[in-house]
């Protein structure tokens, strides 16, 4: 598959840019993450992708690599000083541990980061530490603001670090807000099921089709990195009950983009049908990007969007709150979400160039 | 594609049928539950399958319906007193309701039955008439054994009819069945995933794969009928504690065949996760087809057989239980299961025609 | 599945329809066909979607009937003279022999039209008669132009009524016209691969997940009526070499949406690799959405676009030349070219609401 | 993934296995052929599974690296004297030109050998190397009887070496043999398509499910090492028509197990529909794994079976004859087609095992 790929006539980009427009650059495009940024960022009316960097595939353009993306721009290795020059955004889509040094350094030359990475989603750093080992910079944690664009705009605008959240807190902590903040979760058990691109650009058993195909399978059984997240964002908002434990387990099934969290709630109290609902239309009613349904969502409701579609429900029998969540993990989950704080970060519309 | 299709040589039977085997017919023979029965009775080295009948269809081969179940018998119109004639077993596999004057009427001809709708599998009249409306043949409900091999074998052996239980019971309570047994069980939630199989022969939305490929889908939200099931037998396996309201939720993912139920438990008191283990060993160590395993089991590991795959875990943080049970929907929650079944009810090696 | 679903806030259009915007509705929103081209138009920045109408599920929102598509209107019964009322133009997406009248009196009251079925797309009427039976409005296919774009641009401007490709042909005219163009064919075998989304919101054995999933099925063999379609273009294209019988099969492979049409051709006299490379090159420099590569292109690498990717190549081995093209058969191989087309009819960019 | 899985008890042979049974080992069983091979033989009624061996894995059950084979052995490494002690036969599953050594240094010791690699399929010495490079052990070349069953049934039954087909060539052959026979092909384009499963344990773009799924894919065009295998059979059959350079080419299609060649005949003579179906049914009335049908033949038809079936037809627009033959590639395409062998080489019915 190393052939290079030479279209008749790369396109430009796919809207024209206007002068003055916001500079951003992709760090790590050559991933999933990456490239679907770079991806959105190349058809956005108002921001300019000034240029992609990765590790590997250097030189090829990422266009032969993602021939779907469409983006013509050669792959860079990562030249700080030249690629932050002038620069105003960045968005980094590195690993774990290895996107903090990037981040840092990128702060520096005095770029706006958003961060695809874990590496500033936690804000207690012990938390961070038991997870994924020595923080590389423990002194940006302050500067960090978490992505969760529903919760907290008003900080993400004025950002120099956005903190894109994992796409199974996204999923989970929107279907959960409106319950955590109105302090109705006694307990909560969060069964997520999520795509193939979920494991990203890596090539083993657990990407092969005819492994992942025909399959349902559990995995990272009572440990899993994403549970402290939700529990951080949960916690902010019901301060009243401290020190939630929520169960958390991940599942992988055969297809490409999509996630749901099925989130079964003890409730402090008992929750009418009616309040439910209420509450969760008066919580997203403002919210471009929420929809509240009242049949369970698909993921392919909202496939290749920047949706998240929520259907909250009452067990008669048990007297659990059911609420179902349904978003694309590689666009709300991720990179759509990065351009959604991005638009917030430069003052745009927060539907630019995601609808 | 209604063109009737005649391979060369339609084969005999897979396996040369001894003198005096069971005779078998298969009632309801065009749906995939009743299909799989016919294929596997057909290549059972021990039973002979005398006829599949069917609602529509008739007059065709099953083999033409189903290529690659290879059964060249013609589909007949159901006549009671011709099939039951010199008949040992029949497998009936109708819909909910539909099932039960057919069962009667077989069983007032000598027939013994494995039937494969829930007309018998609640022993609680009111709770089937809630769920299902109008029980056909209450009279009927006390020579009924609930089907789910291993926790009824002997009953089944000496039973007249056997309610084959749904899949989506046989996943769970084969899951729960030791903590159920131990009295652990406080309070469940059981997030099940099944393939598309399981919906049947049903030409929809739920079915078409361009609306159900790339999809998650959750259904029967807070009201799904194999709750009652579940509960009865757990509530069976463990008097001390009467009355558990599980919370159990279906959803459908996009594979064909595949069944997974991720059970969430609060125990009754703490386990430990060697006794946890053990629990589970020590319960299943003698069963054929029940594989105990150290790590999350994938549907393909079981799929197109009998076994029954099942992981315990505890989670060290929240204090539950997690256990993962994995099926082959229309095998081990169907099909197979019945044949295991048939073979206990005949005297057979359980095993006989299934590995 | 009929659950009302009333999301709490629907959108607006997602561009600004400017004043002035031609008016377009679609009749026939419920198929697959109309659906998407009623997303497209609704997403538009230039027309503005006046009405959907269907002949089943009329008052549900399209939205509620495809999530995916979020286009609020809800499906009206056909009124010719108030949905025809100051409208500029109609997409009639009905089943074959349905459209021609509706087709007709859309004209009568004035309006534009693309239909999407195969009605209009072949000058020949007996030919038509042949494959499809009486034509309903015969007197009418002087006013049709073919609407393949790339090779009726100029008549498409202009066209009162523009008879939209069938996907099948869309894709292999694409891929055979340069060679046809310069007399090369001698003979052709079109051997064509698509998804599910081609058999349309059909419910039965071909698009049944557990039937057509891990499936490849050949179709309607030596019989499809496209042949006829793609005969008459290529004709059209080398008056030199009247007559050619092509070899047109077509495969149902288990995806969604794309389609695939390798083609092998006897060429009329031998043709070099840089010479048929520079022929494909040349033919489309212009083009916006055809792209000639130099590997064998995916399906994937079109889907959800209106491109179609083309790949030439010689067999050294055989002297046959090989032409592979990839489109979306829902997109470019059906409603995204019908924008692409209205386009045109209204002067605008052929890109417009297309990138 | 690399957790050790330790079901509470491993099953014995799934089958009772008679004293005197041939003793077989599977050397390269971590791939898919040799993994599916030694499954087929562990469950085998009539052969002795002694070992099972691979280059990586070693120490690991390939119960667990296999779940669903439940083949108990562990893997070890080669160790040729050991293995080859007492032993029948042994089944190669080695990448080309890696499977020669081994298939000599086996036959030293007295084993007789299935080799599923390329290295002993072509009698040409220069066609191989042309393709593959320097032969390893071009002196066992005349020791070698090409294992396509049905043509070679006699020989095979005395072979000290049997050259497994390529999946591609058993679809094709089988499919064009009673054309060639009867001297009927004058020129011939086979188009073929296959699972993804056709790659093996390759871990790369084209094996992803976010990569191969949803996607078409035509792979080394004009370049299939196969073309000369199929060619070389082709030519055996029909030595009236010497040199016939065939139009092969292949795809990879979304789905796990499944194979479709179609092929494409231009006649030497015109042939009626009538006389086709005859040629068929007469040149296969007697096998029992082909299965000539009356109606495109689906690729679930045959999946995870040992049958091909095949579905001629002529096409009066054109005056070509059409061939559809599927198979599954890794059942009759490889592996248990190298049973079906065994069961020959052994003097066993040859369906034993494999119905």
């Amino acid at each position: 598959m190393a052939e290079q790929d030479t279209p008749a006539a790369l396109p430009g980009p796919a809207q024209p840019v206007g002068a003055g427009s916001p500079r951003v650059f992709v760090a790590g495009a050559t991933g999933f993450a990456g490239a679907l940024a770079a991806h959105l960022l190349w058809r956005h009316p108002r921001f300019e992708l000034t240029a992609v960097t990765g590790r590997s595939e250097v030189g090829r353009t990422l266009a032969d690599l993602y021939p779907r993306y469409r983006v013509p721009l050669a792959i860079e290795e990562l030249d700080l000083d030249r690629h932050a020059a002038g620069l105003d955004a960045a968005v980094v889509a590195y690993p774990h541990a290895a996107a903090a040094p990037t981040v840092g350094a990128l702060r520096e030359r005095g770029a706006r980061v958003v961060d695809l990475s874990a590496d500033f989603r936690l804000t207690a750093l012990e938390t961070y530490e038991r997870w994924y080992g020595e923080h590389p910079r423990p002194d940006l944690l302050g500067d960090a603001v978490y992505g969760l664009t529903e919760l907290h705009r008003a900080r993400i605008a004025g950002a120099a670090i956005v903190a894109n959240p994992g796409c199974y807190p996204t999923a989970a902590v929107l279907g959960l807000a409106p319950l955590a903040r109105a302090g109705l979760i006694a307990d909560v058990v969060i069964d997520a099921k999520q795509g193939i691109s979920g494991a990203g650009r890596t090539f083993d058993e657990t990407t092969h089709l005819s492994m992942a195909g025909e399959n349902i399978l559990p995995y990272k059984v009572a440990a899993h990195r994403h549970t402290p997240e939700i529990e951080e964002q949960l916690d902010a908002l019901d301060p009243a009950h401290p020190g939630l434990a929520i169960q958390f387990q991940a599942h992988l099934v055969p297809l490409d983009q999509g996630e749901l969290a099925s989130c079964y709630v003890t409730p402090t109290t008992p929750v009418a049908p009616d309040e439910l609902r209420e509450l969760y239309r008066d919580a997203y009613a403002a919210e471009p990007f929420i929809e509240v349904v009242e049949r369970p969502p698909g993921t392919r409701d909202v496939c290749e969007t920047n949706f998240c579609r929520i259907f909250p429900a009452t067990d008669a029998h048990t007297g659990k709150l059911l609420v179902f969540s349904a978003i694309d993990n590689l666009w709300k989950g991720t990179s759509s979400q990065a351009v959604q704080n991005l638009n917030l970060m430069f003052g745009l519309p927060e539907t630019e160039g995601l609808l």
